[in-house]
């Protein structure tokens, strides 16, 4: 018996905090999908378009203090031309797409974690991406302490590299944690929480039984 | 018998198509205004700060095909940061800023000339700007047709060599100058047209006449 897709192409984002495996599990999915036979991309905001890249230029360049608000539309402007430049046309040539970090991680870092106001982040999310929206979300929990470990040991980063740091970074990342949780429960449907605790390929296996849900009629 | 001015500082922008004479008069009023002991500081939008200039850098390139919702969220991005640096810390002083271009261009051009929705445009303009608004606004009007004969002359760039803006056409100018012509007749209290069609000086009296019922209790 021959098992249907319920669509052709899906869009799926990768959400959570530092240290909670999001790329490495994008790969083993994206790995996953072409191995069942299912055309699909990865990629992460900003995204490989040359106007996005010119964004995070600006972004990630130390030098310059950039205010939450200017941060906040620079951040949605990149969003909306990655999705005019890569989503969209992938979608409509049902090619699916796994994208690192969305919506949901503007609305946990600069609304959760900075305090900016969250209608504000909702209107400018729904702005910036029109009728688009994620079919599903993979949202993967970690516990901020273990995650910054666990980023630190990848990147030889250190979270010994002064104690007042240290502890501002964890206060925050619990808020940031905070509000992947709450936007997991007020959208149970689009947003599957993953337990990331028991390693590598126990979590992929259950991303793996969420994806299945998610593609297939059985 | 000393003339009290109404505020210490104020808050003036200037609007207008391509061609209005905009940056000619806002130099004008500039030099007005010194003359009458009153310190004041002319910028433009979407410059004025480093980051902003980036910005506007991007949004300038004739090469960079921008989606016409992250060129709104970048113009907003850009005035969030102007704002910051350069707009709320000279009021704060007491220096009066006029500025070249501010929210009233973003529903002209993206809205009316663009056709993005009005109702998004005003939501982030608002975002930008938080509680700061014009107490003054002069809308140069201008014949775009005449208008873009004038800046080409100014530019040696002919109609062929400007800006990605510049280049739009004809009738996309129209709209623009009827966005304009509408903001005016809704806020007619904030934004004063100027009618520009006899010349520089003759424009600058009617900007001074202006000024005056702005500036003074007489």
């Amino acid at each position: 018996m021959e098992i249907k897709r319920k669509k052709k192409a899906f869009f799926i984002t990768v959400e959570g905090c530092e240290g909670s495996g999001k790329t490495t599990q994008a790969k083993l999915l994206k790995e996953y999908l072409q191995e069942k036979g299912i055309e699909v991309i990865l990629t992460r905001e900003p995204g490989g378009s040359v106007v996005a890249e010119q964004i995070r230029n600006i972004l990630l360049n130390p030098e310059y203090k950039v205010s939450s608000v200017c941060e906040l539309m620079l951040y949605e402007a990149a969003r909306a031309q990655h999705l005019e430049e890569i989503i969209k046309p992938n979608l409509k040539k049902d090619v699916t797409v796994i994208c690192d970090r969305f919506t949901d991680s503007t609305l946990a870092y600069q609304g959760y974690g900075r305090g900016l106001d969250k209608k504000m982040i909702e209107y400018l999310n729904a702005a910036a991406c029109g009728k688009i929206t994620p079919d599903l979300t993979l949202y993967l929990d970690v516990n901020p302490k273990d995650g910054l470990k666990r980023a630190a040991s990848v990147d030889k980063g250190s979270l010994t590299g002064g104690d007042r740091i240290e502890k501002e970074s964890i206060n925050f990342h619990n808020k940031v944690r905070q509000g992947f949780l709450e936007l997991a429960q007020k959208y149970p449907e689009r947003i599957k929480k993953i337990d990331t605790k028991n390693g590598i390929e126990e979590t992929h296996k259950n991303i793996v039984e969420v994806i299945k849900d998610l593609i297939y009629n059985v």
